[in-house]
């Protein structure tokens, strides 16, 4: 038994944490400006996979594949970004003989596929957000729009991460908006197929975790608030969601079991949903078929790993646990705290980190790939950490964060700590009921 | 409101923390040698009370108390050794109109004095070992030894911390040791007043967190087992006990309360008992009338900070929760991270800390006042840190632990890391069947 982690920075570190208390023997790839990184140390094994560029190294598969076959690796854990959501490596993985810990290619495909995605959504009963039932012809888009009202949103079925995703409050936006998606789309994703949905102003993003094993148990662990986001990119997480109530709360675990049951779903997945509290509706928005980056906070509230359930699952292990067994405690909050400048519109950092001390005490964790010393390269994403935190209830996990970024300190780059400081003293933010323009439209960051 | 923490390293930076997160302002003291320690940077103010000898500085009642009052402190933590358990400190600091955080001088008196504590728990219903009811002359301890059998152990009312103790296993080594114990104690103490218990040869140190406030509502937070320690210095600390039952715990924790009722107690503190598996028995050894070292491991089980409940029972307020709210979740284990060379007898070393790489992630915590960098003043004790861990089960928490201990990095100086691991890995602590001398006995460290 071996694992070879596909990634690196935090996820890999979070990995090969699980995996050694599992006693399974970990390998890390490494490109070669993370020579000095620290899932490289904390790795039993670990090797260069190629130059910097992602395509070079962690997106490219002949060479990560090679490294699994020479050492003789059982399972590979692709982690979040990256391979983790391509259904071809998962594919060759298994071909080669190697375990992937995540779902099926062909669980991966059927939800990479926006459209099709929602096809089986609406087949399955869970409740999506009006618009096409698939992709759409310009003329179709027209006429559909006025049909189900403006505002609307063209999306890329191939898109994600906030790409290929366009709003139109008129027929002229509509017009236009679906000549520039279709163009962005084939350019990021080589496919210009669009659909239509009503959009959205203000709601929240809420979506549950789901984990299933090879033999069609399915169980949910509640639900993530992720509804604190910048350019739909997510800052900051909570569980529970301040904003629904229990039964709400079962009805839409109820439908995140049920969607990963329409795709044969195994391993650890999640459903998001768009949120309406004015109306307490939800609507499917899309699954990831990976592990999440915020999948922490689930874990504090429920004390249930995650990262250890995927290596069971892949493992082939029945689920240890049923629905009956998660019971949630307590309130958690996660803030990304990235190496970007919140004071020049989050501009990425890279660099070398002088001094980096971490928070710790009661109801502290920290995920993080860094280190006093280390570096940050210019050609990967930009998290520092995540800074999670767990208290009896949300304004005591509030007061625990803002004590937390209070003692964080890092040097030598900038970080958005200052942001989060902020954001959690917030008045607005404190009452629990913002949408996810939170920051756009209720925030005014002071230097 | 306005908290000074008369106290240096983890333990001034953990009462920080829970100051922040209950936002009362804090003031930091320090010594010449910690102008630049962490405790110094994380409060809001800070001040030198003197030069590096404890007793210049944080042994310094006036120095400490003419701060106090210079900055309009209200309250005072005296975290655990240096002051804790100076009942003229808390008398002082009271005189002061300063809140001392910790029970009342009366209390810290009836138990600081050994035999007078033992007397009050016969009195009070508390099994204690058999023994002097009270203080013995030289005659009185010889007769006393042949009515209750060899092994016999003298112990200096005044003593604490290991010191001021003789086991004798027959009467020639009384006499010796009695001669030997009141001069040792009147050095160290000023005070050679001895008295005489059975002696015990094998035995598990299991302990009790009590919890009262100020109109006599105690209750307890379950055990604690102590029992691996070295030279009677503890080094591991796990919660729950692996080696007692439901009703024993049950047991354990009335008398705890008992114990803690007899003498008003106020504030966090722990009944320490001998605990002797073969028989089930368990005998008081005493009180500590303040927060300790281990306290973390009750802390990660019952989800409930003992530090804030201290500083709420301080601030008047009555306890917010009862006994049958207190609930016990996995286990969770303690190793003390110390800069000594496990492999030449445990030398303490001083010096400056290059790389400090502190384990993180899904349930585990670090206490500690170190940061990359900074330097171990010779001065003090030789902490670097807790390492604590919290998993579903035992066996999980100790897997934890080893993943924990071995992504710890620290460089410059020697870690007591290597001991910790050899101890995790032993197959006797696995089992959890082990006493007090399982280091000396057990144990062969390997290079």
């Amino acid at each position: 038994m071996k694992l070879l982690i596909a990634n690196r920075g935090e996820i890999a570190v979070r990995i090969i944490r699980a995996a050694k208390e599992l006693n399974i023997p970990t390998v890390a790839v490494f490109s070669e400006a993370d020579r000095e990184a620290l899932h490289v140390r904390l790795a039993d094994e670990a090797y260069c996979i190629g130059p910097n560029p992602s395509k070079d190294s962690y997106l490219n598969i002949p060479n990560i594949l090679s490294v699994a076959c020479a050492v003789d690796a059982t399972m590979i854990h692709p982690g979040y970004g990256f391979l983790a959501e391509n259904a071809e490596f998962a594919e060759m993985s298994e071909a080669c003989g190697i375990q992937f810990v995540g779902p099926s290619s062909y669980a991966i495909r059927k939800m990479g596929i926006k459209d099709e995605a929602k096809r089986t959504m609406i087949e399955s009963g869970v409740p999506v957000v009006p618009g096409s039932s698939g992709v759409v012809t310009d003329e179709e888009a027209v006429e559909l729009a006025r049909e189900i009202g403006y505002p609307v949103i063209i999306k890329a079925t191939a898109g994600g991460g906030g790409r290929g995703i366009r709003v139109a409050y008129d027929e002229t936006e509509l017009v236009k908006g679906l000549t520039d998606t279709r163009k962005e789309a084939k350019q990021a994703f080589g496919n210009g197929d669009v659909y239509l949905e009503k959009y959205i102003e203000s709601f929240r993003h809420v979506e549950v975790q789901v984990l299933a094993d090879q033999y069609g148990n399915v169980i949910h662990l509640g639900e993530r608030d992720c509804t604190i986001q910048r350019r739909m990119q997510k800052l900051v997480e909570e569980a529970p969601s301040p904003a629904i109530d229990e039964t709400t709360r079962q009805a839409m675990g109820d439908a995140a079991v049920k969607a990963a049951k329409a795709i044969q779903y195994s391993g650890a997945g999640t459903i998001e949903f768009i949120y309406v509290p004015e109306v307490n509706e939800f609507y499917f928005m899309e699954m990831n078929t990976r592990i999440q980056v915020e999948h922490p906070v689930t874990e504090m509230i429920t004390g249930f790993d995650l990262v250890q359930a995927q290596l069971e699952v892949a493992l082939g292990h029945p689920l240890a646990i049923s629905q009956s067994d998660i019971t949630f405690s307590g309130h958690s909050i996660e803030c990304r705290i990235n190496a970007e400048d919140p004071f020049a519109d989050f501009r990425p950092m890279a660099g070398k980190i002088d001094q980096y001390i971490v928070p710790g005490g009661m109801g502290v964790r920290v995920d993080s790939g860094l280190y006093a010393g280390a570096v940050i390269p210019p050609f990967y994403d930009s998290m520092v950490a995540k800074l999670i935190v767990h208290a009896p209830t949300r304004e005591e996990a509030i007061a625990k964060m803002l004590r937390a970024l209070d003692e964080f300190t890092v040097s030598g780059i900038h970080t958005t700590i200052p942001f989060h400081q902020q954001v959690m003293a917030h008045e607005r933010f404190r009452t629990g009921a913002f949408d996810t323009k939170f920051v756009e439209k209720e925030m005014t960051l002071t230097k």
